[in-house]
């Protein structure tokens, strides 16, 4: 059975391999012989447990974890950690670093703030609008943690390398480009990424945090708001998202299985990206917002020459079955989100697009 | 295409309706046209939105709701519930009344001594294994709010009609009956119910709030944490777990289009529970542990002369495929959890079972 599918280039949620789809279509009315749906099927039985424990074995070899960290899945998204960070590793007289390159790195440190804990903003690149990652960051000796934004989705840029805290623990959200590409996880204490960019569904966040970090968890939090909850039961202190678990599951796979792992993935996502930048930089019709040593692999941001034409741009590719391309209500301008999902051949779809739609507007 | 199903009796998460699972399945890969998975599509679209609205709307329905009810989708299941209500309910000088029925009730007393508020006990069925609701309970005077558990998945109890607050708003956790009854709204401020046992897959916690306890919520929360979060954004202000709403909208429209409503739900539920609690009292082999009075017309919880016996029979049922009848692993036992999704045709079958079991191990 074919199905109208479209190119889908949204920042999250995102495209999902095909091949995903496909096998939670095949087995949505009978969950691995149990005769249930994935949806049904009781979350301490052996067949999620399976689940669940291939979803954290995939995860410790592809990005290299050592048994000091461990890897807990959590409701609530990106924004509940913002708030869960703080409140779990700050203690009385503790203060941590943050440094500010977007909408979601001015949410983290907004609500270490609600939370009443102590946070400095020791780099920040509003001056410029977000256009850029900040260099040379004089992080604070005896920070508690350091965090930073690997990937802003909506301002487009990127992480290139981690920067060095001089020691102290860095906490990184990377919603928006976990297994994009190898990481050395050395300078982690904490990685935290809501599934629905590079990893799955909406509706789960994985956060992966070492045992030193875990140590420092008070006891008087509330249970579902305690990392050490999770890290305890494993994910099931109380019924985790049974079906985003196990779309992660079946991502990481094809991970591993399909694609070859992270180093293969991020010379695709190279590529991909490389085939809008280029293309970008060889025009004076598109003009890219992010500072070239800045730019991320996962969110392409770019202007038209004016509002209309990208009004008509998102509008004709939309037509064309190319979905997502709008900037973020926040910022304007277009926007291709190409994950770790989104092919070679979606890319080059669109930059073909792109090009026709210059030579017929520009 | 036929696949292999079996009745599903799990306490939770627990069987969805046929019709909803094959919707879900035959839309998967292309849902209401836009070329994407449910699990793709932006939680912002006009498709998600509307499934949003529509789930919204036939909650409304299905319960009665006036204007002053706010229909939310929050992740972490009752559990988070446990911690939001008094940390959102309870200010300064303020208490709450709780009654202790099981486990779930128990739970929730403690997280709320967990965010230092003040809850008092007002009565408790532990002096007998928690098996019976409490009856003449005195509710205190000014109370912030009263909380219940109206059904207890775990004992297999349920109130038959609400207690009598005097005025203060009740609060309840209906995640195991939730619309398996027709309800009068007025006594409540505030109902809550993990979807996994009659309205969805696991994922998303169903929170209905009255305006006055709303304007409660203190501004000094942190974003996720805060009731009015969700309502000012209509659950979107960060990513919702998209696929976990959409599958409660499905079954919410079978509730109503299908099982024509809550009346005749609550009438189909009735029959499924006479059969399996008609058998009981006529036999000396199985023992209901619940007091008659209390019993949940949800989850069916009994003994059999031995636990060898128990087990036996567990093992021996799901042969025959009836899945998920081993009573919880706190309390041992048997226990059939039969929620809307669970067809009159399934209990029967279980019912015949149990005759044939008794009679050859009787």
């Amino acid at each position: 059975m074919t199905h109208h599918r479209i190119y889908n280039f949204n920042p999250g949620p995102a495209a999902l391999p095909l091949a995903v789809l496909e096998t939670i279509q095949a087995t949505f009315l009978d969950f691995e012989g149990t005769g249930m749906s994935i949806a049904e099927v009781s979350h301490r039985s052996r067949q999620f447990e399976a689940v669940l424990d291939d979803a954290i074995a995939r995860t410790r070899r592809l990005l290299g974890l050592d048994d000091r960290y461990h890897v807990l899945f959590i409701q609530g998204g990106a924004s509940m950690q913002f708030a869960m960070i703080p409140m779990n590793l700050l203690g009385e007289g503790d203060s941590a670093d943050y440094v500010n390159t977007g909408t979601w790195s001015t949410k983290a440190i907004k609500e270490a703030a609600i939370v009443g804990k102590t946070v400095k903003t020791v780099a920040s690149s509003e001056d410029r609008d977000f256009r850029y990652i900040p260099k040379d960051i004089s992080f604070s000796k005896g920070a508690a943690y350091a965090h930073i934004t690997s990937n802003n989705t909506i301002k487009g840029t990127q992480w290139a390398a981690m920067p060095d805290t001089g020691g102290v623990p860095l906490v990184a959200d990377m919603s928006s480009d976990i297994m994009s590409r190898p990481i050395d996880p050395a300078p982690f204490g904490l990685i935290y990424a809501g599934a629905q960019k590079n990893i799955g569904p909406a509706g789960v966040c994985m956060v992966i945090i070492r045992q030193d970090l875990l140590d420092r968890v008070p006891k008087t939090l509330p249970s579902m708001l305690k990392y050490t909850t999770y890290s305890e039961k494993k994910s099931l202190y109380n019924t985790p998202p049974c079906f985003a678990i196990y779309a992660v599951q079946l991502v990481l796979k094809w991970l591993e299985e399909t694609m070859g792992g992270l180093e293969k993935m991020a010379e695709v996502n190279e590529k991909k990206a490389a085939l809008l930048y280029d293309l970008m930089d060889g025009s004076e019709f598109y003009r890219g917002t992010a500072d070239p040593d800045s730019r991320s692999r996962m969110n392409v941001t770019f202007r038209l020459p004016s509002e209309d034409l990208e009004k008509r741009f998102v509008a004709k590719a939309s037509e064309a079955g190319l979905g997502g391309l709008k900037g973020h209500r926040s910022v304007g301008g277009c926007r291709a989100s190409i994950y770790n999902a989104t092919s070679l051949e979606a890319v080059a779809a669109l930059a073909d697009f792109m090009r026709t739609f210059e030579k017929e507007n520009g």
